[in-house]
């Protein structure tokens, strides 16, 4: 054999990591579904006339390596100073072990929300934790698993108030000491609702004026107020008391409750979770008992299972998005879930304890940089703070913000004349003596000095984080075992499949999700002077580059933190542009019944009448009522919302179409970018005619969707929307920011830039091809067992397939759910249940999934539907059967088995891993139990006893 | 309630983290234990007469956050260039998804040696996948589960070879193209034997005076050649053939098996794992399966379980030290598990395919380097060549290394006049243009240039990486998943306790690992210019004088990468101390019987002959054996070995003593380190009377155990054995090297470090504290139940407990072996069995096991005793009930149930989890099948089919 030179690329990452099938196995595929490769199959998929016409111009393909060098000449870009910015971002140490083992775990970070409860356990009962710690430190009742940030928790804490203030009133009030990215969001998302927001001091506030009122706690500027009797005027107002309260700060002081407030919000970063340049962070959002059923976003509960055990899963579902459409609570459906998860495991890791002895730390830091300002003469203000005080500077004010970064460190421009300066658990003495130099101080500090300046009335009377997850034994060893078993409970990505249409998952590769651990990505706060972050500016460019050539736009904001918040600032977008025109009374948006639940929640959102569109007999728009309603409200018509591909996995021909009438009618074309991942590289929604998409980051670009968050929805523009587009939250002009932070949550925009570069254009575009080529592939393999619904007119679907259960409801009285609980025990997360049509599952698989693992789960429902057919055949009990049984535990092996099939068959159903199986630690649970006895803090101790007995 | 301060250390590393019972916990346990304290209980457990004088001095403690800070300035120190200097270490492409999933998982790096089959099966499949890369590389039948580093593996090879040559010469031959540090290690250990070396060119060997001869392949210089003459040459003479071979050649060139070589030994750390200044890496030995009974080290072999179900355990165990004592083929007992964990993903993760093309990739890369120099006139050698090349450079060799410094690059001086250049795969054509400026030329590089220039006649004609596990679909997700599945087999610290006398495993914790990856630290080369490597200076000195002051030594070597070499080391310098004082015929060695096996095997490598002396019946050293046979061995005493406290887990009170007559007799001292985390701060080795001791870090201080390795095991020793520690391997003069980089395994060091810190001296003396509480601890609760053998004179045990279950026996018919196979199932690896005493459990806990978890396994061990007890009375049958099933797994579970037990009692015994529970993938592993059958390579997949059905 002589030598032979290959071509093989052994660091092609694009080809041989991402794209799962081999090359030999789309062969297989190919034969399958009777198709010549892959251009022909795409040729009988993608209408002709949507393709675009040039190949995309992301640059050639870098590997792994490649990939990494970049990144670490980006990250020197970035600065990093000790940042005393405050406004709600801090310095904070990660616990290493909660870094290692659940930031950098991909059996965390790969996980999917956990809408099946008995493959989240343990995501739930880290969830838990969080609400619990939410809970007690704000002294309410109920908490939710986190929000998107702070100034969003704030404007949802508005809306909230709105829907169960007694009072009238469509006037709202907010501290003028609140955060001003705070009172910004709270602005823009007041505007369209018609609610007033007032600004001013508290002292001042004409509680019979307003429907409710946000403080915070403490004060952007360090005060530190207590609230009980603005609290007792708005309640005999029948208006409704926010407190946005620092966690940090409630570990020493009287809590929101005991004040009176009836909603808390507020972020949890500073428990260990980095900056970010501005995130992702988890928001918390906590309220009275009484107010649960209008709390927004998700909220865990404790309910049973089957066997009567102790089960947890997302409580009050109805009160969602995905339900309740435009009557939702909110369009809110990301939380942040692995943050809050993180953020709960610091409490578990400091127990009130530590938690109090940080906070006490972070206080006496701040009394003494405060002592040594005053002793040299510096008029600081509040004379009583927690951690942030504001020093008055005269003229010096940019000398001595500059001879700080001279020094080493950030400090706030408050007005023109003043500092402000906010202490974090980071803070060393050497940096407090740099603060004292840059106001040309000269004084050595004493880490012994006792200073106290926390006013004395405010101090915190009860205790907080009694329960006993709070005081476990905090030895690492114990912790990194809880950290283990949680997660062992839990079906994430790093084990099977999640073939979720809609919200599937693709991988998260190491490579890309390293940098998020480097320091200089992670310790940037959102507001440091720009010329400290040169790298994140490179890197957002950079993306913004590709994420125009990929969608056909003009413009792109990063600023949304969902999907969701990425509609919502679409149709702001849009709705500022008419206004621009002077065509502000423009507010019918069209939306088909097939669109996605938020839609026409983020339409109620911007103030807009939703008029739905029919669908035809296809799960296509009905061209005829398009065009009828689109005539009729052509006075008003503010846009339309469609999705493409659309919700029922089909590319419709007709795209262009609906465009040009909605644009001939004055509107503008929202195009939802959740199904854009089946069009990369392939068809452009700019070029379709689209004014503005939200590109849902996790599902196309890899960010990874961490057991329900961290999202991220930028939007993209044509050029007559850019001047249109989000602000930034401290500009104070412009249509407003829909964040806290410019750039939303940057620290995750390294994972999707490195995705863009490692695979290339032509990567990309092969991407979207395996994507279509796995959900065809499934499609034809389940198509005799199950019937597909909606196809294209050549017979293949996009890049998802909808199976159609509902037959087997009469035939054998099988439901959706027994399927998908049946899956667990074959080993996967369920598809896509009942949504966008009732009783079906929506399958997508993404390109990440390897031939093998498609037969599996083919396998797998392929079994499933000679179980439905047993019971059809009489062959199988009705009740008493597999599928209702499902999913099977150890529980149920270990126990007496009275049942007509055999444990062999309940517990290792084709496609089931025989060694390597996953165990449920739950049997079904009941979801009913839960929300009729609803508890949404961890039980006591005794309770876990008892289940264990 | 006022403001209260609080002086509770929220980032105590010591207390909080590391140290596992609580200060609740800790209280009750003394009341278990009736004493007053911790200092109480030292005080009965330690003899007054060898408690140290002073606290340990090194410093305060550190947080993790500090830690981290400190370790980023200090990695500062350490310069990253772009290494070409080769000889066996050459710059590599880690995958990231295997740094995320292996080195940097838990899971991984946390597993114990795989000595229980049970609940190792994860990675001892990964230990067969490389086995059986590196028999397909090597082209021979057997290969090993890896050796400390290539240069030790030539040493044990050439040991090896003279166990099996029927030759009876005493002359081993070594090819001068070995790299330098094989052939001094080599030399080291010939001596001690008698063995004669002699460096020569292979053509000019006389195959008929030695009984084996080692050749490099290729050549350090570059040197490809054939060496099938020259082992035909060695049979025909009745000696044996090994080559040295780079595993990356081998892809492309001719296997050393073609060439009719016995053994075949190398060094795999170009496989993924990083240089890390010269370790650990996985160095590997292969031979012809006739010889497999003389292989030293570990073998993974095919067996199967009481279920017929394939199973994978450590082959041919009888080979080993801790059964052959001085008999064993080698004193070896650690590997690099983690390590070759790494290169067989490696090598899965490219396949046949990626490692050819990375192999060719190299090769061009070399060949368009060379051809650079010899156009601009240089002259180079070889003409053909793989990846090495050597210019001829006369007066300029140093003006063109420092020239190459200056580019960024670091090349090695060969000779005086030469420069030697080895390519591999990370290297960027910038990068080949740096090295021609370095030589003066202006030259471009052209990646696309096809210059070959292999040797025809040595182009690889076999097939290699066959078998289906190399041919896997290799997209990260499946990759991901396998790993995942892998560690998910096994059980580690990071789920339970592993409470191994002896071998124990405290804590590895996150802020310790985490600077392991850090670049600065992974991608040194160990014989790169000092002053690039001024970080690791910092560390090795400022971790020598940490380890100086607890053990009372005046000096350190780092360079032993296992506790058994650094006994050899050890060894070896008193030896070379008797020899420089003239009494070299001193070659006799005193060992109690109760030593570890290593000893003796040790002992015999230096060529000693091994004296055993009594034990007493509480297990103690026979004084007055001791002293008749030191008396009567005088003359030629060489030292004694002796290991404090005893493996029995006492404090022997007549420790001085012993050493004093030894000393009184001519006799040095050798106090074996490995239960020095029962004396760090309490007592000094070096005050005892040691005159040197090895110090096992990974049970000390921390480094992680890797499966099985890595290892390291630096020596102590008093001033006046100083100048005879093993000498730095290019240093050609000197006592020798025992391995092959001068540090041993640097990058390990920052872990030992970090622990030292973030404990500061009185956190190590709390440890040593806590482990005896712990010990202890265990000792009374099981007293009851199980026999505690050997207790010091006031009842108390040292760190560990010895429990007497050879009257089950007799009683029940209940071994060893079915209590440790009955412990899987509660859910803990088994502690360690029948050493010191046959018969016996050794349990040892360390101070990093809450109270809670020893409870877990103290209730374990109670429920078990109690299970015998049922068959002592007849209650239970003596052959069918859950000790002699145990392990039970979900096989037992779902299939039929005709035990005279239940599931529940089968699969629940005390001390399981009952959601979280650990179920072992296979039953009982029958070792002796496997033996009989032996298969050390991965078994054809039809078998694993067929083991399906």
């Amino acid at each position: 054999m002589p030598y032979e030179p290959t071509d093989y690329r052994p660091y092609d990452f694009a080809n041989r990591r991402h794209i799962g099938p081999s090359p030999a196995e789309m062969d297989e595929m190919f034969a399958t579904l009777g198709v010549d490769g892959i251009g022909a199959l795409i040729d009988e998929t993608l209408p002709d006339d949507i393709r675009q016409e040039t190949p995309l111009e992301t640059g050639k393909a870098m590997s792994e390596r490649q990939l990494l060098w970049w990144m670490r000449q980006i990250a020197k870009e970035n600065q990093v100073l000790t940042s005393l910015i405050g406004m709600g971002y801090h310095g904070t140490i990660t616990p290493p072990a909660i870094q290692r083992n659940i930031l950098e775990n991909p059996a965390w970070y790969t996980a999917y929300t956990p809408y099946q409860p008995e493959i989240s356990q343990g995501r739930l009962e880290a969830l838990l934790n969080f609400q619990t710690m939410v809970s007690d430190l704000t002294g309410l009742e109920i908490a939710n698993a986190s929000l998107l940030d702070e100034a969003t928790a704030c404007a949802e804490a508005m809306t909230m108030a709105g829907r169960v203030a007694k009072s009238k009133s469509k006037a709202f009030f907010v501290d003028e000491n609140c955060h001003p990215q705070n009172i910004a969001v709270v602005k823009t998302r007041a505007k369209p609702l018609g609610i007033e927001v007032i600004v001013g001091d508290p002292d001042e506030m004409d509680a019979g004026s307003v429907f409710g009122a946000l403080f915070q706690y403490p004060g952007t500027y360090g005060h530190v107020r207590d609230f009980t009797d603005h609290m007792a005027r708005l309640h005999a107002a029948d208006a409704v008391g926010i407190v946005s309260a620092d966690p940090m700060a409630l570990c020493l002081l009287k809590e929101p409750g005991a004040m009176g407030a009836d909603i808390a919000v507020g972020t949890t970063q500073r428990f260990g979770v980095p900056m970010g340049y501005g995130g992702p962070h988890a928001a918390y959002m906590a309220c009275r008992e009484a107010y649960k059923r209008a709390l927004p976003g998700r909220l865990v509960g404790v309910s049973i299972d089957a066997r009567g055990n102790r089960a947890y899963r997302l409580a009050l579902q109805t009160r969602e998005q995905h339900i309740r459409r435009e009557k939702a609570t909110s369009n809110v459906c990301t939380a942040q879930a692995l943050l809050a998860v993180m953020a709960g495991f610091y409490a578990v890791f400091h127990g009130p304890e530590g938690l109090k002895a940080i906070a006490q730390r972070i206080h006496r830091k701040t009394a003494r940089l405060a002592r040594g300002l005053e002793e040299a003469g510096f008029v600081i203000e509040p004379e009583e703070f927690f951690d942030t005080i504001t020093v008055e500077v005269g003229l010096f004010q940019k000398g001595v913000l500059a001879a700080g970064v001279r020094e080493g460190v950030n400090m706030r421009p408050v007005g023109s004349t003043k500092i402000g300066i906010s202490v974090d658990e980071t803070l060393r003495p050497a940096k407090i003596e740099a603060v004292w130099r840059a106001f040309g101080i000269d004084r050595r500090d004493d880490p012994a000095a006792q200073d106290y300046r926390l006013p004395e009335a405010l101090l915190r009377q009860s205790a907080y984080l009694q329960h006993d997850i709070f005081h476990m034994n905090r030895a690492e060893t114990e912790m990194v075992r809880y950290m283990r078993r949680l997660a062992d409970r839990d079906l994430a990505l790093d084990r099977a499949m999640i073939p979720l249409g809609s919200c599937t998952m693709k991988l998260n590769s190491a490579a890309e999700m390293m940098p998020l651990s480097w320091p200089e990505f992670a310790n940037l706060h959102p507001y440091c002077p720009d010329d400290q972050a040169k790298g994140y500016r490179a890197l957002i460019d950079g993306l913004s580059g590709k994420l125009c050539d990929v969608t056909g736009y003009d413009a792109i904001s990063m600023q949304p933190n969902s999907g969701a918040q990425g509609e919502y600032a679409g149709l702001l977008t849009i709705a500022a542009y008419h206004e621009a025109n002077g065509e502000g009374h423009r507010n019918v948006c069209l939306i088909p019944t097939n669109a996605h639940g938020t839609n026409p929640a983020s339409a109620q959102m911007v103030g807009w009448k939703v008029v739905p569109v029919k669908c035809d007999a296809k799960g296509s728009i009905d061209l005829e009522d398009f065009r009828a309603k689109a005539e009729k409200h052509a006075a008003d018509l503010a846009g339309i919302m469609i999705t493409y591909p659309s919700t029922h996995g089909v590319f419709e021909e007709t795209v262009k179409e609906v465009c040009e009438i909605t644009h001939a009618h004055g509107g503008q074309v929202y195009i939802d970018g959740a199904n854009l991942n089946a069009m990369v590289g392939l068809s452009r929604p700019g070029d379709l005619g689209g004014d503005v998409s939200h590109l849902n980051l996790h599902k196309t670009f890899c960010i990874p969707h961490g057991g329900g968050g961290p999202g991220m929805g930028p939007i993209g523009v044509k050029a007559h929307l850019a001047p249109h587009l989000p602000s930034h939250p401290l500009a104070g002009e412009g249509p407003g920011p829909v964040s806290a932070a410019p750039y939303g949550s940057p620290s995750l925009l390294p994972i999707s830039w490195a995705y863009c570069q490692m695979m290339g254009g032509e990567g990309l575009t092969q991407a979207t091809r395996v994507a279509i080529l796995n959900a065809n592939y499934i499609a034809k393999r389940l198509e005799g067992a199950y019937k597909v619904l909606y196809r294209g007119p050549k017979g293949r679907v996009a890049h998802e397939c909808i199976l159609d259960v509902r037959p087997f409801q009469e035939s054998a009285g099988v439901t959706v759910d027994d399927i998908a609980k049946r899956l667990v025990d074959c080993g996967f997360h369920a598809p896509t249940m009942s949504w966008p049509v009732s009783g079906t599952l929506m399958v997508e698989p993404t390109e990440s999934e390897t031939k093998a693992e498609l037969d599996r789960f083919c396998d797998a429902m392929l079994g499933i539907r000679e179980e439905i057919r047993a019971i059809e055949d009489g062959t199988a009990d009705g009740e008493n059967n597999p599928l209702k049984h499902a999913p099977h535990t150890v529980e149920d092996l270990v126990g007496d088995w009275d049942r007509p099939y055999s444990r062999e068959q309940g517990c290792f159903p084709a496609g089931a891993f025989r060694v390597d199986k996953y165990w449920p630690p739950v049997n079904r649970v009941d979801n009913v139990y839960g929300d009729r006895n609803l508890v949404c803090t961890c039980p006591p101790m005794e309770d876990y006893a008892e289940a264990a007995e």
